[in-house]
């Protein structure tokens, strides 16, 4: 018999700072604001065991299980989160939360500007990692949570548990950033650019006024190939396509050849069915402008991390967040006295092994949080 | 005093071949076809002492001095071509031809098409890096040259100095392949489709027929800055910009606020002015089909080159065409018991390494070439 799927539920929380307004990082005042988010588990009566996890550029508040019955998949990361599984909901209590910014039920450039009755667009004000985590501290206060047992997060989400450390630590049990930089480099910079230069190319993005029409589908398809080339790696894409041909021949014209190039075409065409360019401007910018070091200063650099349990991890082919990141986070968190443990994973898969079944990263994962639970929370 | 520029003049060379058209590898016919060439130096009495040099995808044949004499710029390899440098314009006789397909006099898509006295257009046919090697073969043949001291070229020049020694090792003293490969990876494929996507988006490209018009300027210009992220590395982009921004504050839009973007924008914005969107198009699907490997076979095992001494070099930091690439070149020569000195060179320029002033690639390159002209031409 098979089990039936675990069902999860999208909800949403709404708040106003008052009056009634955040004051993001820019200086402008954006609210009311929403976040979608789930939950899997339960909170103990001491409400010690949840676990934040943050996710990456272009995720969303499903981690794991199902929304609906006859959903063909699960959620982003359900080999990672599930009863049983690493981050284990029959232990944890789990909250993935969509970032303010984004376009899958949190405000952002695609929401209704309250004040217009139309979509925000590029209205919408420039948010930073620091925004986004500033609007997730609401929703954990508003789930009665006064500390996280752990932050977990990959990429962009891995900048967001980092934010989380240096903004709010009293309110941090223990951190697990992945794949992720504390300075967004000059090369991450420079991709990132030319994706929102392909959106901004494309007539049809109307300098983000497009939601009404169909939107500017060609420059969201080519930012997302290149995005997934930089997810990927010179090693992966051999072993996953070689020069293999999609088709018998060479066409010698311009329809693409190689598998490789199927590939990208489907990701780029899946993406645009899915997410909304504007928040890809947004999120990008904010990635780009992620920078712990002010003045000299790293902001990881905090007495109050001091009893904060950290694992860092990287893998060898990610070149998009290469190791030495990691390591320079390392250094920084060792400077307070911090426990913290560091893996450099022999992965083949680029940035995207974060999210690629690996039994050593699952190892690392659920032996870190069995003993911060064990610490913190018996 | 200063000394008068030393300028050179663009000449052209137009071919058929009987019956006044070239079978192309695809099968189609094209013809007739005119090279752009330059040369500098003295051609000897015994007509020995031509070096032939192949440009990169975007090059054209002005590899050094002056063409007019208020050029505020030399050719582009003009650090290593001339009187006293390490390919020596005292010494040799040096040539230089732009690729068929390209935009800077030779035949390409940007020609008139004689039967339609319109641009070609995507009725180009398809061009291969055998192709090109055929037509400059025929340019060769034209000068009086029977064999070529030596041939050098770096990225898809690096992949014709490999082809002329596939098709016509008879007319190859020895050869210099440097920053280059002999299959182009799934890695290089994925970035240049990328590249003609950003192109073909663009609606202003209109199928390859825009010559009336100001053509795909928004979309050539993303391409080229995809183009400039591979040709850096991570650690040039962090030496030459770093997280440092073009104006005082973070804009706090999308205007660009990095340094790097400005040079992105600018390269872009440069190349759109110099540069045919269709060419582009044409030459990286001939250097994505540019594969010597053929059913099992190198075409570099060959025992016609046994006795050409071989100069093969790679750089640290370019991950376009790693060195691991080179080293399968030099396994596949060795092959033959060839003379093949190999070197990878220590630089942080990524792929542009081969084109920025460097000891001792000079130092390599004009060893070795007195040691061929020796052997060779004394």
């Amino acid at each position: 018999m098979v089990a039936p799927p675990r069902l999860v539920e999208r909800q949403y929380f709404t708040f106003a700072e008052p009056p009634h307004e955040m004051i993001l990082d820019c200086g402008a005042r954006l609210g009311p604001i929403t976040l979608a988010y789930e939950t899997l588990g339960e909170l103990n009566a001491e409400r010690t065991n949840a676990i934040l996890i943050l996710h990456a550029f272009s995720g969303d508040s499903h981690v794991a299980g199902y929304l609906h019955e006859d959903d063909e998949r699960p959620g982003w990361w359900d080999n990672m989160v599930g009863p049983g599984k690493p981050v284990d909901t029959n232990r944890y209590f789990v909250i993935c939360s969509n970032i303010l910014g984004s376009c899958a039920g949190s405000t952002g450039p695609s929401s209704i500007n309250p004040q217009t009755g139309k979509p925000y667009g590029l209205t919408f004000p420039m948010v930073t990692i620091k925004d986004m985590v500033r609007a997730q501290k609401h929703l954990i206060e508003h789930l009665g949570i006064r500390k996280l047992m752990s932050l977990i997060g990959g990429s962009v989400g891995g900048m967001q548990v980092l934010r989380w450390c240096a903004d709010y630590p009293e309110m941090v049990g223990s951190a697990i950033p992945l794949a992720t930089t504390a300075r967004h480099s000059a090369q991450a910079i420079a991709f990132n650019e030319v994706a929102r230069q392909a959106i901004m190319a494309d007539p049809a993005w109307n300098n983000g006024d497009y939601y009404d029409g169909p939107g500017p589908a060609h420059g969201l398809a080519v930012a997302r190939m290149i995005g997934h080339v930089t997810y990927l790696s010179d090693e992966a894409m051999r072993e996953k396509f070689g020069r293999r041909l999609h088709r018998s021949a060479l066409s010698f014209d311009f329809t693409g050849d190689f598998q490789v190039e199927s590939y990208l075409h489907h990701q780029g065409k899946k993406f645009v069915d899915r997410f909304d360019a504007n928040s890809l401007l947004y999120i990008t910018k904010a990635a780009d402008y992620f920078d712990l070091e002010r003045g000299g200063h790293n902001l990881l650099v905090n007495e109050a991390l001091a009893d904060v349990p950290f694992l860092v991890i990287s893998f060898t082919s990610d070149w998009l967040y290469p190791t030495y990141q990691s390591r320079d986070i390392v250094s920084a968190l060792k400077k307070n006295g911090s426990d913290v443990s560091f893996c450099e994973i022999e992965a083949q898969w680029g940035h995207d092994a974060f999210l690629v079944p690996n039994e050593r990263l699952n190892g690392l994962i659920s032996g870190f949080l069995d003993r911060v639970y064990h610490e913190q929370c018996l």
